[in-house]
């Protein structure tokens, strides 16, 4: 289950996700409200038919995945306007089955990375954050 | 200030590396305990002269880009077997300058990459951290 | 110190109450502003005579209790609609002397129950949460 | 889902899980050691057969259930003897499907019920948790 | 209710804790393991009468203060030698009533003040916490 | 680095700042906001001179050591408002270097101290907050 987004375009990632029968979709999330990063991620997990929009349990999986990525990506309060700071994101979202044992299902990756820093272009630091949750 | 494990032996990434007169080092460590995690990259950074061991300050800098790479991995508690879980994980140190401005000095990022889980062999996922301070 | 909801209506857990000299209210919340829960809660307990809202000991007690109550339906960061997240929550508080020793004097504790989720009807689940404090 | 340890020998209750082909079981632990307290749990749902031992989804989705459950129980850090504290805890597990959609499939409740409190018997008080996930 | 390490000696500073009546005192503790620092503070409180021993009502209030003043201390994770820390601590107690209505009773303070670093002579910096509790 | 504001107009203590060379500014914040406080103390930093204000290394170690003050002020979440609390704070920032060593360069620290309660006058309690970091 490597999520990387330099993989994004990369033919052999690709290959090897469809391989494997993986789902997979990005996108780009901005924002000084941290439930803004969590809603824009759920959209398009939704959209890209990553999660059934009307399955808890789905929705619940993606959730709690999010919640711990945003751990990494802001690193002891998962706060970001409450206390003057913003994250720029690109994020990535892949359903499959990284274990060998077919019993194991279907499990889901969440990947952050971008910057996170002032409000202000520039005052910023690279940061990243992964959420890994069965499904 | 791009830390990825996949590039360590990339011609690419080590040409850029040296270009830019930024250090670099890597290495792994498998413990149910934090304090050895924290331990094994700070011997790591002084070994290979990526920090100054008898400078506090940078210590201080290493310390909690460390700490906060481990808010990444732990995703809540910074703890381990006190928990009940167990990480192997491998990392890169960077010290370099990654902005245009040269009186933005030197920086360090550490980034985390591994498992985590149970203490038990395959019942584990991925886990990803980045700590990122001046220096 | 039994507080449950279900006993609220329950004859036999009233005369309990009653035996013990012990002051009981409940209440229902439901918000995604966690500072919304907190006041739903202190105006009950001022307004049932659970504590006396001119005293700042009483209030700094409940207080904290209502925060370490939040813990338990929060799990990891007391907050609410900031991480896109909604709580309908019932309450109870008892004031009274659970231990034995008179000299223990007052304590008070505030029980939650009830439902944390998406801010979408269904796409929730079960919580709870307890805090107990001296007052 | 009701969790509730004091239904744990009430016939109406034992009916109710049993016609909804639910999976229950309880058990004690009292230690200073967090790690025993998880270890407890995991051990009797191991047991009783409420997860099966050999599958790393079914043990995370416990796992996380366990550490949510202890947020309600220690309201701030997931520590015990590290801050000299104790518990004596009662829990209860339950696995099964509390939705009216079938294809929310199974759900797994870990509740906590008991005392913390300073390491000498009665210096102590009531605490609770609820720990819930998707299996 | 100014608890300041700096005054412990000041004339003035007594007078005043005695024309108050409220009862004081003050210790040392260094430890990397945070349940001794928390056992240490509570031995100076129980020895020099500022708490009685044997109401849980009183070490239930102390135990919260502590707490509540090691996360100024420790700024995150309340933990030291788990995370290769240790700290070198004065404490200062204080109980009375800092409130002109007299009917909010007695309060106590404790304030934390000296070092925290790496387990190496002078690789540490300057640390506070105050907790404040009513009792 | 002794931080404290009852030296703010103590002839000593500024002679001591003097000779050291240290740089020292205070200012007061009072708010529901945990967003305007980090805004206040970032603003009195540039307008005194004590950080540069495009130098993102300078406000990074800044802000760092702003959310480490604010862990002891909060003790437990960096959130007011939120939580339905208020804080009014004076603060003191000092930069130098407190060390023998030359080499250790410049140092911040940023001391808080003031109240936290309710959103009414009276209700509130001292709180106590140092953020220490290399600049
Ligand atoms: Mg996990
Ligand atoms: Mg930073
Ligand atoms: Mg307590
Ligand atoms: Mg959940
Ligand atoms: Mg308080
Ligand atoms: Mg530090």
């Amino acid at each position: 289950m490597v999520l990387n987004e330099q993989f994004e375009n990369d033919p052999d990632f690709n290959k090897q996700i469809d391989r494997q029968k993986w789902q997979f979709c990005t996108g780009k999330v901005g924002s000084m409200d941290s439930h803004k990063v969590v809603a824009a991620i759920e959209t398009a997990a939704k959209r890209n038919g990553i999660i059934k929009a009307d399955l808890y349990r789905e929705l619940h999986a993606l959730y709690h995945a999010i919640i711990e990525a945003l751990h990494g990506v802001t690193r002891g309060q998962v706060q970001l306007g409450t206390i003057l700071r913003t994250v720029g994101l690109r994020f990535a979202l892949v359903r499959g089955n990284p274990y060998d044992n077919e019993e194991e299902g279907e499990w889901l990756a969440i990947a952050l990375y971008g910057t996170i820093g002032a409000p202000v272009k520039g005052l910023e630091h690279e940061t990243i954050g992964l959420g890994v949750n069965h499904i």
